[in-house]
């Protein structure tokens, strides 16, 4: 059974805040979105696409009689968002946001929560979310009403969530094409420490060392196409990146000394000329991404 | 002056040398070239695409009256050719090759010049080269005469290689499209530790990491885009890149240590919430790896 609602506010209507109200409104979701955020240019666009049907900057008035609310600005403005709209929220109205990271996101819900009408209430409509898709492009103007087609959406609900809250936003991702998948907030961030933001910090951390010397010039004049993939993600929105490694700091040390540890064995077999322990290693991670390869091929192409 | 010659002879008929025999024939650079190597239906498909003239594994035949050998097998193939080549070359043979790394092969070289019956002409004879150009395809299949066109070859001369035999490889290179750098093995070895050896290992530790966990298929489920990136060329040749880290063993442990350095660096950013410092490590590598990705669109598509 499909939800519609009547009334969606969106905070941050960007590449995902934009996306989402399109595939909405593609599916016959949604009779009113409005937009809140701090671009006015971003937001005139926004109407201008059809993204969203009204503009409203005034919060109260924003989520006034909203049947959700769904924040997909920068992480760093998710607590504020969360202080502010407390105090006006009807004992109705579902908050679920898009960000990178959940437990920090968790942490502000219970912190906002003292600032909520029906604490009760605010903590229960609460769910966190993930869309794991993106686009080298931002803004409303990327945003496509079939970006999460086929991907993966992860929500983690907690104790306090209630079933409904949780049905009416999976209903609503499952709407827009995507799968969605319920963990704890705790047990995504680990996994993406893992698999997201450890890369993007050694990708990061490789291109800086380069940056850093004195025949770098050189250097990158020779780099070619294994080094443009490994660095693809180091051009990424330091600001982005800055507040994921503060929000998932513990999760993220921790597979830094993990991958730490990895680098050390290879020093070893490096040093010692350990031609079959090398082989192992590199077999083992040639097997492994080529099978993940063609199992992301067959399945999801994001 | 574009250098013509009689007879070619290339060892390893692969997605390097055929792509050299293809790209040396398309410019009417030579009349017969030779392929000799390990795998007899490969070679058959060079005859068959016209990729080469003529077969012959027997060493003395293949490289009689040869003007110039091209060594494009695997890296650790290289020193077994040259000592079985080395008693049968004329004082006129150029002979040269296209391994990744450049130092080994000098040293080869200088081993396999004992069995030469004119070693002065064989060590003067010889220059190594690395042309900086590949494809996910191997084999000569994948063999195509444009593979060159507008990338990097890098030679590397020493102090026996004769200006003659330089003159004589650049000319073929540039025939092929490529434009040609020269400098020292030694050098070419430490740039390419860090811009292509390093990236490579750092790829490969990573997905060998994930893959030994006991929940390494939930991770690899919520992998994305920006994993499939920076793991590329985890998919690499395992053989292939065990040698490369035995042929530049020590530049590349050199790199490493100072990887390490910068994740330690990392590490204490993260564990003390050092949000300027992070940002400030992150804008440098994103501002370079655009600048890079600018200057490479506009010179070079490797």
């Amino acid at each position: 059974m499909k939800q519609s609602l009547k009334k969606i506010v969106i905070f941050g209507v960007g590449l995902i805040g934009g996306s989402f109200a399109l595939a909405l409104k593609s599916a016959g979701l949604s009779s009113l979105i409005v937009g809140v955020g701090r671009n006015n240019d971003n937001l005139r666009s926004a109407i201008n696409l059809g993204v969203i049907d009204e503009v409203q900057n005034d919060i109260e008035k924003a989520i006034h009689e909203a049947d959700l609310i769904f924040i997909a600005t920068p992480v760093a403005q998710t607590p504020l968002i969360l202080n502010a709209i407390a105090p006006h929220l009807s004992s109705k109205t579902i908050v679920t946001d898009a960000g990178s990271t959940k437990s920090d996101i968790q942490n502000y819900v219970i912190t906002a929560s003292d600032y909520a009408r029906d604490k009760k209430s605010f903590l229960s409509n609460f769910i966190g979310g993930h869309p794991i898709a993106g686009s080298e492009k931002s803004g409303v103007n990327a945003a496509n009403p079939d970006l999460f087609k086929g991907k993966n959406v992860i929500l983690t609900p907690n104790s306090d969530t209630s079933d409904e809250t949780l049905r009416v936003v999976k209903s609503l991702w499952e709407a827009t094409g995507a799968a969605v998948t319920e963990m704890s907030a705790q047990k995504h961030d680990q996994i993406f420490a893992a698999v997201s933001h450890l890369p993007h910090i050694l990708s990061f951390a490789l291109v800086a060392n380069i940056a850093s010397r004195s025949n770098s010039s050189e250097l990158f004049d020779f780099a070619a196409s294994g080094f443009r993939d490994f660095t693809r993600i180091a051009g990424s929105s330091p600001e982005m990146w800055r507040d994921i490694c503060l929000a998932n700091g513990k999760a993220l040390y921790q597979e830094l000394e993990s991958y730490k540890s990895s680098l050390e064995e290879l020093s070893r077999l490096i040093s010692n000329k350990d031609g079959s322990g090398l082989e192992a290693l590199f077999s083992n991670a040639s097997i492994a991404r080529n099978q993940w390869n063609e199992k992301k091929k067959t399945t999801q192409d994001d």
